[in-house]
């Protein structure tokens, strides 16, 4: 507990801890002041999600190479997978998928870009290596290929069946995880030291009952802050001039990237762009493998009825347009600022054009 | 003869030619048996297949290189060609082009997925000539994109106009015939030694009379087998419960395509994956380059009505996909058994997505 | 003004300038002679293109490093643009669109084609810089993704709606414009020894104030025949049988881009292969972040209604695929005849699909 208080002491973002409990107090004073909430939950939710990270690391770093390797990778998305769960549990299944592709798109074009922009207004050219990130990147390719072929191909012929796409939903969802676990027995086991920098070293790490009980407490937080934020956010939305794609695609996904952010643009600027290629490629591709398929299996125990993996078309070609943008930026094994200029700038057109469109079309 | 006789005692897969006359003589005695014809047919064309496939091998190795070559190059697809041709003597166009663009997806997808993971379960990294994988897929990709442009510009335009599809498709055939052309020219003649390494050495060879004879005789028989196929096939898809696209897609694919595989996978096997690269790359350009103009060419002679080029928006899309998955996996030149499961699950996926569909739509 | 004319002297193509004083007449004498005035006007800008890019350089050759370059770099494209803000002027959107599309699809898939052949019939295997052919052909690639975000987003989802896509055009062209300025200061300031080997050593220069007036004059003339060129194309289309998109795409781009690809092929020629990449990728990226996007802003002022960013889905397609080949094809930094032929053949298949389309879908 004196470890939680010292980082929380160390570490100026976790103050902001102490919004966790001004919005439970907001939230019962005056339950229909969505704007308030949504930002307040927002503000509470980023330190939850670094102290989620942290303790996930420390839990980790203390349970032997295999079991802590599988934990970090189970739950580097954890953030996002409780909002997820919560959207989905109150049957907002427009939010769950938007925040699946937001999550996706911003891991690749924002996450990747801002790191390539931080490190590049450091260090002249970075280099990184190209034989890990070209994996990573085929990797994340076919991910996010194998989750979109459902609504590519029921969008190219113009068909809209529920059975259908719930039948193909569930039987994608299936191999989707069995290839996921397939994954972690080649990078924690067969081929293991492939993967082998991508960790970042935390120094010295808080005891291992603490940080269970840490990582228990902020996942608790982040459901209960998750149920607030979804509550709000339509509403919020709707007074900030936000279409509801925007809403998930762009503030739920950097809200719960917020952690992994903070690390991938710290290890940019300590000129160790494989960290940050390894972030942003890895966690992309567990949301396509791990996250979308564990919620729609999910969905046919706690939603109000079964969610299927059909994106809408924009959103398809805004994932596909991610996934090879990034593979083909990190292709050659170098960077410059200029390169993470422009990944942005895909990420801020996509944005305007979530924000521009209009509500009935997503 | 005594040679052939040999050759099928050694080779336990053409014991499987005692389905030939045993498939003639139920089609003669039982012509409504569709699903019993549908399987028997099945195991008829496979040992046929790999007849053909050694005997043009073996005709080729006595003809000289740049004769021989040409000759293994243009019949390296000849079952696809002999059933596709029965197919579209039939008029069943949406077998021909759900076959075409099966060939497509199955010798890049799974050819491709089942070598790496074969080889990869055997060798712990493997590494393939990167310069030829390169300058293979890049073929492979520029021959896809080519067969695709009409479908994907009248798909995006939503147009559907007879005369319009069909002058692009003759003339889109001529041109890509004359492409074919000019790849032999490239690739036998002026820079034969990029495409040096890819062919098997198959050992002492039958003579020329024998093996000229056996390529006649096996070729007649998968064409006699073929018409059984095809008359068989939709009906037998119905019992299965499969859709005629899966069955185009898929099973004909397969069925097609199994000599061919049986050599990429041993030489994956073997740690020669420049080989099983290169028959699974080569064959699915040959597929867009020849086979397919080939058969619209041809079209206008021997079927009811001319065929056009133009699939199915969906088959658009999974065309594109496999061609994109395997340029950016096999670029490069590095592969373990993941990356082998990777490609067979986007396979999967599409088989899945197709077994799936509802009939009227493909 | 001896220099212009040694210049013209001793360069065949500068005779066709002849052809400008010819046009004006015939426009004068018969101005309904549409067929006649188009062929005489592509006369004319042809040699008119090359006396602005030989002006060009030699201003920029006299202007130092940073502002010279700065020049070159804005005015590459000056004929383009030209006739394109005539177009616009005429309020010939469909005209101007499709030849910000055809610039892209021209530079990269004929341009690069045809020097990898003319380079490939004279050298057996060439080489470039994959390091900055990679550099350039991401730039490339996120610019055309950039652009094509907005139609590739409303295509997928099938909306129409002007308010929307005129306010993402005009945030779309800032942030293009601003994008653009931050890649001058890239490429010229901060590392500008990436590109720093593009440029041909013209050998002597004409002096600063000839070279100034030529540039200036050669400007004005383009106007002029632009205006001929852009009043007279659309009929004489109409009675050669060719549809609207194709003149854009190809007719205009071709004639536009006359004198870079006189560069580029003779960069081909001298084995000098990475001036021909960097031409044809440059030209193409700046095309889309630089040409387009002031084309948008500046129709609020000289056009009869705002022009916006959204391209008919066909085009989207074309220069989607475009873009992909290019960068697959050059990213791994060696090229032969048959590379040429195929990039030739996907830019002769898209240019036989605009021949045939019927000209109500574009």
């Amino acid at each position: 507990m004196g470890n939680l208080l010292q980082e929380i002491r160390d570490n100026r973002p976790l103050w902001l801890l102490a919004m966790v409990p001004v919005l439970f107090i907001v939230d019962h004073l005056a339950p229909n002041a969505h704007t308030l909430l949504f930002v307040l939950s927002i503000l509470a939710i980023f330190p939850l999600a670094l102290l989620l990270s942290h303790s996930t690391e420390a839990v980790a770093g203390r349970m032997g190479d295999a079991t802590g390797g599988l934990l970090n990778a189970s739950l580097g998305n954890l953030t996002e997978l409780v909002i997820a769960l919560t959207a989905l549990r109150a049957g907002e299944y427009a939010l769950v998928k938007a925040s699946i592709a937001g999550a996706i798109v911003t891991n690749t074009l924002f996450m990747l870009g801002a790191s390539f922009l931080l490190g590049g207004l450091k260090h002249r050219v970075q280099e990184f290596n190209r034989v890990n990130a070209r994996f990573q990147s085929s990797l994340l390719f076919v991910a996010t290929v194998a989750i979109l072929i459902p609504s590519a191909v029921t969008a190219a012929d113009s068909i809209a069946m529920s059975t259908f796409t719930r039948q193909l939903s569930v039987g994608l969802s299936i191999l989707l995880i069995v290839v996921y676990g397939l994954g972690l027995l080649f990078s924690l086991k067969t081929h293991k030291e492939i993967f082998g920098q991508q960790e970042e070293q935390g120094g010295e790490h808080a005891p291992l009952g603490a940080a269970l009980a840490t990582l228990a407490g902020a996942t608790v937080l982040v459901a209960l802050v998750s149920e607030i934020f979804v509550e709000s956010v339509q509403q919020a939305a709707v007074s900030f001039g936000m279409t509801p794609a925007f809403v998930g695609f762009i503030i739920v996904a950097l809200v719960g990237g917020a952690a992994e952010m903070a690390s991938a643009f710290s290890g940019a600027r300590k000129n160790r762009l494989d960290l940050s290629v390894g972030i942003a490629l890895g966690s992309a591709s567990q949301i396509a493998l791990f996250v979308a398929p564990v919620l729609v299996l999910v969905s046919y125990f706690i939603g109000p009825t079964p969610m299927d993996l059909e994106f809408w078309p924009g959103a398809v070609v805004m994932i596909f347009l991610a996934a090879m943008t990034v593979v083909l930026v990190t292709a050659g094994g170098h960077s410059t600022w200029f390169v993470g200029v422009l990944l942005l700038m895909v990420y801020v057109i996509l944005a305007m054009t979530l924000y521009l469109l209009p509500p009935q079309v997503q």
